[in-house]
């Protein structure tokens, strides 16, 4: 049990956490900082926080946990900003869907409370963000990687797992550089991939009418194309070594079949298709299975 | 109100059709045909047909509407089979999702009968193929495009409109050259990145392991890439053209990112970025308002 969440970002992660962690009991008063005061007041309004920081200092003043859920572009000032009342106790977590970058940024600004920092990425999310878009039941059922590195605190990395587990979240531990790489391929680059054909359809005169025409199977595969774009830039950009490597692979794997198609190897095609059509149907999310 | 519905392809398409002409009181008897004997089997004891044909001409004789749900590819052939149980007045429908290369099957093979041929490609499916998908539901509230040609009948395409429409179906007419270009641009293309992001990511040494991480992002973006590979081969192939010229402006869009990543040009990026999450947010799936 905590006393007090002092939660930077009141958007849909940090909303939906702070939501999580007061209908599991865990936390008694959520004090919340949003770059824009208007978002902080609305997020008093909706219950999603209980006081509203002026700053992001004050409101990890008197904090025993402490969560970022801000664009990963944006850590390194938040760090600086609060790390004057962090204290040895203090858990500090984030929620950045790049790891590497938030890693680097904790090691050159938390100094000697770099140990209370313990570096998460829920898998989880929604196409819409903000306050408006907060979800008790977003964290719920869902995959937890936490990265670790060699100075964290035993103590910090057993309360942050600890936490997630008790939102009914799948606790994953791995190295940041793994969870890179991996999540390049899984996440980054199929959101790449969803902005750039809205873009290569609405750049074509009849565009907007294909996209009149379309149905569920394009509903599905572009939904993620809707996400926010100050969040996606920087995750793009931070991750843009293992992004760019996977999207060169990418791009010779889509010849590879634009080449058969174009030669008609019928044969060759449905087995390249068959291939994927198979690992895809077999492929289960990965998730709690005693949770919601 | 139709006597007999000669179905050919006993799948999830062609099933679902047989349920919903059912249910809406439109058909007294399915006769079904599948190149598996056991689909029909499992067809007819799964009350989706009534009445086993050993052959699609058998299917056909006494139908006064015949639906063909198989692979494109198949189209001509069982064309061929069955023209010479056509009558005048029979409807003859198909649900492919390519209208040039079905188009000129119809017109090598239908001859005299040309005219009873109504083109249609429900914008509906499912990642499952088989009987054993079958829905009853499948067809409700979604769009079917219908391609008449100059030689179609006037009496056969409006039987087929009121067929799609009691099915609560929303009918939309247009040549089949608007439609190949249209769905190579928001369903053959995404169906075939799709496939090529899956071989991308399992063809590395540890992309099976990446997989296992990916979240509800990656599930939805990934879907339609379990699709039936037999069905899709056929697709890709015949609107290659179309498809190729699509799948040329995508490279082109992706590099476009690429490029702006890899010169770290973050204030382009996020206006890329934010151009797509607008118009795919600003997007609604066509259906039909009225119905479900």
């Amino acid at each position: 049990m905590f006393e007090q969440l002092g939660l930077i970002g009141c958007g849909l992660m940090g909303g939906s956490f702070a939501l999580a962690m007061k209908r599991a009991g865990l936390v008694k008063r959520v004090v919340g900082y949003s770059k824009s005061p208007s978002t902080t007041e609305r997020a008093r309004q909706m219950g999603v926080i209980d006081v509203e920081a002026p700053s992001a200092l004050l409101a990890v003043s008197g904090a025993d946990i402490v969560m970022l859920a801000i664009p990963v572009s944006a850590t390194e000032a938040s760090f600086k900003a609060i790390r004057h009342l962090v204290g040895p106790k203090t858990l500090i977590m984030d929620v950045g869907s790049t790891k590497r970058d938030v890693v680097d940024a904790a090691r050159r600004t938390l100094k000697e409370h770099l140990g209370c920092f313990v570096p998460c990425h829920p898998i989880t999310g929604k196409e819409m963000s903000g306050v408006e878009s907060a979800d008790v039941d977003l964290y719920a059922g869902k995959q937890v990687i936490i990265t670790p590195i060699e100075r964290t605190l035993t103590a910090q990395l057993q309360k942050a797992s600890e936490v997630w587990t008790a939102l009914g979240c799948h606790v994953l531990k791995m190295s940041p550089q793994a969870h890179d790489a991996a999540y390049a391929a899984v996440s980054h680059l199929p959101h790449l991939i969803a902005f750039a054909l809205i873009n290569s359809i609405a750049g074509q005169e009849n565009g907007m009418n294909y996209m009149s025409l379309a149905g569920p199977g394009f509903r599905d595969f572009t939904r993620i194309a809707a996400s926010d774009p100050k969040m996606w830039r920087d995750i793009l950009l931070a991750n843009r070594e293992e992004l760019l490597t996977q999207s060169q692979m990418f791009h010779k794997a889509l010849e590879k079949l634009e080449d058969l198609i174009s030669r008609s190897n019928g044969d060759a095609l449905e087995t390249q298709i068959g291939q994927a059509s198979d690992i895809r149907a077999n492929w289960r999310i990965a998730s709690h299975p005693h949770k919601r």
